[in-house]
């Protein structure tokens, strides 16, 4: 057994051994064998679910990686269950004016019929291997922060090509998992042929649409059915009308009788991020700098767009995916704020490191290898802190103006520098182009720019300002910009940026001048912040090692986008003072929320089933209802969107799609107190897909279809 | 026992008998005797309730009406407990820049210290009197609808006089309860010198605010002690420095240990109005025309006055009361049409309706009476429809814009046609004059009555349109009408009262000649109102009868700003699928929503209090936790405010102030499922009384003082 995963073994017997900490933990697929998983209501055995020794089959056989979401395999044919929401994109692309499927829904009644998921790839993760010591060993003692994290990234690189070369047609990746500590290698195929089978109306895969979104309870049937298909020889190919479907070593068996409260459940899936190991300093830039200004920056664009979208559908429609998109964030941020808040993290994270700082000082060699990491770490937030607004600006002007980032594109593809901050790549950035909104967000950021403190002046700004502060300048320039900029259309900036550097850095267009100007500024900020992410990964290391002694325990990986299992139990919980949440939702509660309107607008087929209490063998045991969602305490987070939630013996009773409100703190910090999860229940699933979708052949093909009325 | 009293008995008798029906009723205090009580678990006499007899004394004599709240006395010293926000405007009132007693807190260190409430008065309803064949004697059968009601209007005038003169000093009011059925004398004595003794600072009475108004959960400690005075002889009195606190006949026992789930309770008040046996068409115009209209017009008010006070304390400031009773209908409305969407009140009251109609035409003579009830009251609520938008101009022409409010004052005062529609007075109209707001709210109207369609049109604004109905006309003429404007002043508005009607009618005034133009349109509409409410008082009279004898019983009757009883039990319930409120809140709950700005400024000692769990005798007695407030499935409305809570044995165990959001429906329909009022528990007022306000010495004049610590 390797050092490393020693390592994991340890970490996770000191959780199991604090009671305190419930059912946390977002534990590594290579960890599994170590929980007594049978005391705690596993009813399989734990090679059922990963055999680090390879034989047979195993669970994590049937789950798929689907870019942002994770999935799971249903039959032995490839088909898989997912969220309606991870198929969003590709149910919109192959939609049309005359086939909307978004709005009504999708079923291919044939094989053949099932159409091309665009942009979907399906990997399935099946192996891993520790490679800590290769990787750590590219790091000399010497070196500084900024040389040891190039040289473990060219480490990484070349570990990773060596084993592509080694494993041919094998996707390679290397995470990883404790800051400093321990890094794994995940081999896994990616089938590139994934297509639509069942897409629910989007009045039942998003019912609720926003309003619900991070709540409980919830009514929503997020769920759609895909298909992987392969090449004649069972590899992974491109689409190909020849292609034919992939058949998985392994595949979920659905249990169409779902779970109840309190039954044990588990997930195996792909978590995104999660930052449970940061510093006091971390929690507090995110609580009082970037949450609040990106939750605002998010609401202020939200609000004008809805403005100008009021009494004009096309527009509106332009803005749809953009807003869904910052709501999202929007709630989730406002959702961990208010945890923040109520929780006191930042607080009780620095009472912590008050000990902490004590436990180092009192002994000479801790004192030499720790004494400063705090007070180092303290130091970068705070520098980050005096340059926050500064940042800020200058990643949103690129951001916010897609004018301005057309034309950083065309300035900065000469250069080798990637461009600073983040940058929303889009498929084609003028595919929503609405002028009036370029004037108005455009005039938003010079605002903000203008209103910069001394020390953070955006000086190409204030140059284009001419020293006129005013609103009513700021819209000048703002308007006499966007009317004289001559890059409005994704060929326009293929054209500019065919024609090379030189034409860039002559052209008189306002936003390719700014872009010109800001260049240096931005590559400024690229290089800040290399460094500065650097330095936070040494002491993020060492920080990490000082409080495992400190505390007398090892840690559990933050989620990276790496297979993860989580287990615990079918549970409600007490969100507020007074108010109880039972763990599932049903019909009529569907009902009772359903109005005339998106995205309430309940399809009349299951009104209809409603009113007639049509719930065929789907009904809870004990009441005449339907279930449709279910709440449980384990342990997620984004990217856990689509994972299979399984029962004792490891059959597929829901689909996890979201978490609830308070739980958007999950990523700072879980508890069993308020960390629930949501999922869609396969009772739901089921009697959708048969009694509205009228697909009953999937529930054949699924092998429950045999007990069909 | 008088025949109308006996008809009251027999409604009960067969309410009583409908177990569907549950708890309903706002029972008249004359059927109290006839309720099986003690089986419902009262365990008093009911004659401890009201003895019509009058041996000793009950407890109505210690229920006071208070304006539109209740009240109660709680010692023989006549110390009153009532909502805080039954108080706010007299405590506004009694502030000053140096002594702000709505921030701060109230509290009269001795009775010398008391400071009046301005305003109020507090009103013992001593006696009832059945004057039902009194009043309808004098509707002759051959009358028309008019000329009944002026008749009716008339007697009851005259048997009120007769009453004043056979007791002086008593206060008489003669109460429709039963359209065309019964009415009732109310004797009652009022005391009109009151005075504050006690009042949290707002920051508990009010916490939650605006926010947590109709809603449940709840942690505001809404109550507040006065006290009334009465003249050394004992009898009402103005305010005096000489007066004496008024020792009432009865006072209410405060029974420190509070009551627990499923207790029996019961409420003594004055709920305002409620429209329970109002037709389909009535329901159907409430919520398609008028309470969407109005909603939508108070949003649109409270955003304007929102926009306007942004950034400038001082103008918000002016808008603060305004705002909060807007919003206070407006939420109350919305949450009215969304549990009439919910529950298809109008459609349930239909599909009854078409029944009634078959069971009327059946029978000869009941065709001959009834047979156009129904389409007769559809008739003019058709008419309503067809003049609805004209109307509403017309009444928030007057009711928005200040300035034509005054000027309408000055025209109509020599008139002997009292305004039209709502006018809401205050005593100072031009109180919070702000003027950008005028012009704003005299644009938005200008601009609704530009839309009107042919047929309901106002030609005086048309005339002031002169044709142009674009926006920027409308703003011009809002403009320049302001700015024209010479009676901005209450002086300068009663200086042009006085001048006479000759001066009002030749006056250049802007606002005074459209005043002028449009006091004719007034007259119409006050005298369409007049007829309208004398048809339906005769429709609902008969429909009432009708309905009786179809569904084979009586009714109670709606609430009217009388002396009411109402019990049921301390119960949660479920507000929606998967929710489930328990019917107590904590103060763990209060800190859970603490921030720091109001409403939710929970004060440091509270804070500190809840720190050190100094709960004192008031903890729960199974948990280390201080009840707030209290939630319970009785029939309350608007006016109930203040009401004392009291337990099986007539005790005091909390002050209702309000209902959860689902019972804002009550007005329209009850039921056990969702109609829940709310109270501040006893146990908080007492603790907080005690330990945040150190007046432990009310407690020892209330009688809970012994056990203190």
């Amino acid at each position: 057994m390797p050092r490393r995963l020693f390592a994991v073994l340890a970490i996770v017997l000191a959780v199991l051994l604090r009671p305190a900490l419930g059912d946390e933990g977002m534990y590594p697929i290579t960890a599994l064998s170590t929980l007594d998983l049978k005391a705690k209501g596993l009813q399989i055995p734990v090679s059922q679910i990963y055999d680090p020794k390879g034989r047979g089959t195993s669970l994590i056989e049937g789950i798929v990686h689907l870019g942002g979401c994770s999935a799971s395999f249903v039959s032995p044919d490839g088909l898989i269950l997912t969220n309606h929401h991870c198929v969003f994109g590709a149910v919109s692309s192959a939609s049309s004016v005359q086939h909307d499927y978004l709005t009504d829904g999708f079923l291919a009644p044939g094989r053949r019929d099932e159409i091309p998921a665009r942009g979907m790839t399906a990997r399935i993760t099946e192996q891993m291997r520790d490679v800590s010591a290769q990787v750590l060993g590219a790091a000399k003692p010497d070196m500084d922060p900024l040389a040891r994290a190039r040289a473990i990234g060219a480490r990484i690189a070349e570990l990773t090509k060596a084993a592509q070369q080694e494993l041919p047609g094998k996707t390679i990746e290397i995470s990883e998992m404790l800051a400093g500590q321990s890094y794994l290698m995940f081999i896994s195929t990616t089938y590139r042929d994934v297509r639509l089978v069942y897409v629910p109306p989007r009045s039942i895969g998003e019912f609720g649409g926003e309003d619900d979104n991070w709540a409980w309870p919830r009514h929503t049937g997020d769920f759609s059915f895909i298909r992987a298909y392969a090449g004649r020889d069972g590899t992974p190919a491109d689409y190909s009308a020849d292609n034919v479907p992939f058949h998985p070593r392994r595949f979920l068996k659905v249990n169409p009788n779902g779970v109840n409260e309190e039954d044990f459940v588990f997930i195996l899936g792909y978590p995104g991020r999660t930052y449970r190991h940061q510093s006091s300093y971390y929690l507090a830039y995110e609580e009082n700098l970037r949450m609040p200004f990106v939750a605002g920056l998010y609401q202020w664009q939200i609000q004008a767009m809805e403005e100008m979208g009021k009494g004009d559908r096309a527009i509106a429609l332009k803005f749809d995916s953009r807003v869904k998109g910052l709501a999202n964030t929007m709630k989730n941020y406002r959702g961990k704020l208010d945890g923040m808040r109520k929780l006191q993290l930042a607080a009780a994270r620095r009472s912590e490191e008050a000990g902490l700082q004590k436990f180092i000082e009192a002994d000479p060699a801790r004192r030499a290898t720790f004494g400063t990491v705090l007070a180092d770490t303290a130091r970068i937030y705070d520098r980050m802190a005096a340059r926050f607004q500064h940042e800020m600006v200058l990643d949103n002007l690129v951001s916010m103006s897609t004018l301005l980032r057309a034309a950083t594109t065309v300035v900065e593809a000469g250069s080798a520098t990637p461009p600073a901050g983040p940058a929303r790549a889009a498929s084609n950035p003028f595919a929503n182009y609405h002028e009036p909104a370029e004037v108005v967000f455009l005039e938003k950021i010079l605002g903000m720019a203008a209103r910069l403190p001394e020390g953070q002046r955006v000086a190409p700004v204030d140059a284009r300002l001419n020293g006129d502060f005013s609103e009513a300048n700021i819209r000048k320039v703002a308007e006499a910009a966007v009317a004289g900029a001559s890059l409005k259309s994704q060929e326009a900036v293929a054209a500019a940026v065919e024609k090379g550097p030189e034409a860039a850095a002559t052209s008189a267009d306002p936003f390719v001048s700014l872009a010109r100007d800001l260049a240096p500024l931005r590559r400024e900020l690229r290089d800040v912040r290399e460094r500065r992410t650097a330095e936070l990964s040494r002491l993020s290391a060492l920080l990490l090692d000082v409080r495992q002694q400190y505390l007398k325990k090892d840690f559990i990986p933050d989620a990276n986008s790496t297979l993860r299992f989580t287990y615990g139990r079918i549970r409600g919980y007490s969100p507020a003072d007074a108010v109880w949440h039972r763990p599932h939702t049903t019909l009529d509660g569907v009902i009772e929320k359903t109005r005339d309107e998106f995205p309430y607008n309940t399809p009349q087929a299951v009104r209809d089933l409603a009113r007639a209490r049509d719930f065929g063998r789907y009904r809870l045991p004990k009441a005449n209802q339907l279930p449709v969602a279910l709440l449980y305490n384990l342990d997620t987070t984004g990217g856990n969107s689509g994972s299979a939630l399984m029962n004792a013996k490891g059959e597929l009773v829901g689909v996890n799609f979201d978490r609830a409100w308070a739980a958007t703190i999950n990523d700072y910090a879980w508890n069993e107190a308020y960390s629930r999860s949501i999922a869609v229940d396969i009772r739901y699933v089921l009697w959708v897909t048969e009694k509205v979708g009228k697909a009953g052949f999937l529930l054949d093909e699924m092998g429950v279809g045999a007990s069909r009325r």
